[in-house]
């Protein structure tokens, strides 16, 4: 019942703080002869990482995964896969004058209140380096999914500050900096950024992500639901302030006639629901949005407390992002890709047993794709 | 692991479908000497109740709550309580249609998929029915919760339809049907859903939640986070398509500057983190609201399937919510006690041993009270 | 995590007094498609039931299970089965004298330490009256095993107070009331317990219990080892204070030449480890031991304390086994099949892509069979 | 529910294969403010070493621990704390041959049949090696217990293949290398173990652990029964074949009159349950024992299969113990430590407000204290 521990059959335990000596992981439940080596880390780690464009913090890390057990002779062996990340860009000074400080918005004041102590540096625990850790963890999942089911997660920005996409094309994606699936946009959203660095404020931002090819049938209701899951999975990343499966809030104002997804032999007809329906999934593509916060480290000057209660004025001046949403796409498609595996599991294990059930219905469309 | 269970001190199992037997649940790890009697659950079992006005679906339940263990004397003793209510108004003839049908936004093709088999009386295990138990449940959390934390819970209406509370005085929410916040509104719903249930729709709804009191400190990062911990409760609830925590989907289109929370000493000027950082209650009010879809038994009717795939109509004629997110509320009020009574156990474990933290922060103004 | 429950995947929480208004249990993670039914229960309820033979403790309960959930048209449909049985025959009177007093060996002081509080009546939560629905429970598991693995688990008494069997023949085990596994030895033990009824003291027993069938690869080291999961299980059961798998220990005087199993293309040639190694089942009979304490309800006095800490004479004078270990028997099979299912399923879950593993060694023999 | 997880609130995760890169631990639910240094960790590593002596296996690792984690300023923080071993003395070329054989006794055919596949460097992860970090993580754990609650954890040999202690003296346990507790009879042993390794054979041994200064009211019945819990956690230490609670099988053969601790207001007259009834902790001391069976890994050949199914010879000739149960003991120790700790956490978490219960019975005389 570790709280550092996420995951009933597929279990990720993660360890380290911001400028401690590493930040690891223990990924426990892997079936044996799951292909892995450190460099298929990479790609992921990279689209997550600090320092990749003048957007996100300056901090670079080379994050380089030591894959400390579970795999022998480039498989998984099904016991327990130790993956260690070095810290090596950990510029402790930055952080040394609010080691007595609370700054708004942030972990500091609570992790006082609840611990009696904390570590300042870096935010400790609480820092985003964590979800290093949770990415490392989901290209495994990402890549059982897609080899054994054919399942593939992909997420993307779906609002930045009060701009919206005007169109979605999921080709383009990885193609921005951004994560942005409207090409034409990128230009004017570089704009929108260098004046809000230059305003030194920050901005929220909304991701969306899509599991295509789940089949149907997975989660276990009723408080192992599917959407539950992800739920949780997901308003466990640093800054996440809202999380909704389909329609999510919008299906508030909707009538009951629009929203319920009509099946017919040759395919849902729409999918409002989002791919889950009473905590399982239908076959149709699982379809989440997450809210990110605006970053609270900001260089416009606020006042905060400090640990004798007195009133002091902070100044954010390390490296930290103008919007922290951006680069959490890879971090959320990680926690859904980590939580339909859970479940892929969680299922087998019960219903195993059954073949094949009739009839099953198509997905039907899928959203940016055309 | 059970799935039917949540809470990880404070344990919660349900159990019963609607139209079996009982309905029941199993709460473990009360603490001894709390005083429960069967007409505790009384209130809060009525505010939850189908058929308590004419907005509702039918059905009349005595929910008469039999405690069978756990209680010695009018206390609890520390070994688990369970709860049971017989279903005594399970008319099944009304479900015997569909008993072959998958309806579109019901859970019926899902559970085929899942079990190859279904209980398809009333939806089976899928029935909101099972809320009940959740409600029953967070009664006893909210005693506790309120006589040794001084905490208050407490949820209503904060959208129906496209409808929204042109006012928020939170002492008016018990004195209306709709649980609504605005008391000159009132005979406007009353028309608008004496015109929808008319039309055979349904619409969706959005529930807010406070609770006034936590002290700061609860919730255990990184995967027990007490936002995480709402979300997987409350998305685990009928119906439920997205949740907030604080300001939620609005904090994308925020400013950093704006969105944080300035503490000062006699107090935080605002709330928009909604009472939780870092996972961690802050010690303002923790505030979260929930996306209900509309329900999808409606009397208008649409295409479903038969479980030999064959396209048939569905109409629905039995007892239905035109807005199941009207009682509801309850429902959400339960499930944040019950997380929050187990954040609170949790964290005495581990940090028990500490006493008072200073400085602490008062928790500043809270919305609907003025 | 409630403590009132155990298993991982097919998790069974129980709850209920000895003289409270029921005892009941939800089993969860069952599969669907089993056949259930009411009477499937009575025979080993009736193996456990007190009352049984005049050697064991005369209360008698009708112990009749209602099925409250997760079973239609008598099949297991994936969602908790939960199990009730009203206590009929609970003579509260018996037990009103030693409201206050806290018997030797007896569970009275701790959970007056404890709780702070306790129910007097009939020993309350700490009864044997729980194990009741642990017997019920693994009737199911034993069913699923039997059809979907031809797995027999079956157990018996291996010694009772200082008494031994002098042969080993499993088929005369039920025709005794002592499932004892030698039949001559039959009328000398009910001379005995005789014997030790009159003179109003009790003794102790060993179980054992073997299942054969099951399959290579079951148990999931390193915490979740079939071995650890069978200890917990067993020690759990009230009054017992000792497991044994395998040779237990009789291995300490063993030289490793002699206690390593030596494996043959044609079968295992010894089952010193009990079907276990490295916290893996081996395709040998898993075979367990376990020790029953003496019951400590005696008619002989004794001193005891009460609850203001003066001495006073405790006799017992309710109705009480002299050996609680005997009716134990079906207790500790069912243990043993509720944890080789939960393992079956969590093995399934990450290992179910693999197909059958060669070599495959059969069992060789098993004890008892000849 | 990772299997590789032990504890509830005091969560231990291990990880490592015995000739893989490194072992290491995550330990979760730690209190805030203990004090950790590297070099704790030393002294129960080195009682634990392999290589202390002659008469234990001569693998040499210096096993130094690097925290990783959850540690600032030398005191815990509430964060997870990371413990990292690097294997530096793993000669693989030892184990080489054995890479497509099944040794009889070992893990290596039940790890095939459950993964398909295998580690066999020094039996993988199945090796002795995993319980450094069990050691390490106990050390923890007898350090807050002793500092919290003044309870000492102590193990000793209480059995060496067929020979026994002629007398118990706990003082000298810690003066010979076999923790045996009758100085008297070490030279015999010295000379006993230097034939046995001469015969290449190896034999059993018995450990007993006791507690003393454990509180009454310990242990959460019914499932998370202290007993229980340290059954589980020492029946997963490798080789355990039996685990005892008092008496043990010898109360088997016990009368009800004897076997039944006398309680009176200057203390327990007798321990035969040893400090646990109904599952909960008495306030005496808290006695286990421990079988371990003798190694598998013999000079002595003896037939083998391999992967092939072919039989073949197998004679070990890397470095192994002759008893690997002499240096178990401060694994014994560690397993018990932990365990008390969680249940001294989840204890404070559902009883937390109960202040000292009346009457509290003095423990009574304690086993090898004069």
């Amino acid at each position: 019942m570790s709280s550092n521990s996420f995951g009933k059959l597929l279990t990720v335990t993660t360890f380290g703080e911001s400028h401690g000596p590493a930040i690891g992981c223990v990924i426990d439940g892997l079936p044996p002869g799951i292909a892995i080596a450190p460099e298929d880390f990479r790609q992921d780690l990279e689209r997550r990482a600090t320092g990749r464009t003048r957007h996100t913090s300056a901090r670079r890390e080379a994050d380089e995964v030591e894959i400390l057990s579970g795999v022998y002779e480039g498989m998984t062996t099904g016991t327990p896969v130790a993956l260690l990340i070095r810290n090596t860009d950990a510029r402790s000074k930055d952080y040394g004058r609010i080691a007595d400080q609370f700054r708004p918005g942030h972990a500091d004041y609570v992790y006082w209140q609840k611990y009696g102590v904390r570590d300042p540096r870096g935010g400790g625990r609480s820092s985003a380096r964590e979800t290093t850790m949770r990415v490392a963890a989901g290209v495994i999942a990402k890549k059982w999914l897609a080899e054994r089911h054919g399942i593939r997660v992909r997420g993307w920005l779906s609002q930045l500050g009060e701009v919206t996409p005007e169109g979605c094309d999921l080709s383009v994606v990885e193609d921005n900096p951004f994560f942005w699936p409207h090409a034409a946009q990128v230009p004017a959203l570089e704009a929108y950024m260098d004046a809000l660095r230059k305003s030194g404020d920050s901005v929220g931002a909304r991701v969306d992500v899509i599991a295509e090819g789940v089949p149907p049938g997975w989660g276990a209701p009723i408080y192992g639901k599917l959407d539950g899951m992800l739920a949780a999975a997901l308003m466990s990343i640093n800054a996440v302030k809202g999380v909704e499966v389909g329609d999510g809030f919008a299906s508030v104002a909707q009538r009951g006639s629009e929203h319920r997804d009509v099946m017919r032999p040759d395919g849902f007809e729409s999918n409002h629901a989002g791919g889950v329906l009473g905590g399982i999934s239908t076959g149709q593509a699982v379809r989440c949005s997450v809210a990110f916060k605006p970053t609270s480290s900001l260089r416009i000057p606020v006042d905060g407390l400090d640990i004798h209660g007195e009133v002091v004025e902070v100044v954010t001046t390390g490296r930290h992002d103008p919007c922290v949403g951006i680069r959490a796409t890879p971090i959320c498609e990680a926690m859904v890709a980590l939580v339909l595996m859970d479940q892929a599991l969680i299922h087998r294990a019960q219903c195993g047993d059954i073949g094949e059930v009739t009839p099953r219905i198509p997905p039907g469309p899928v959203e940016g794709d055309g």
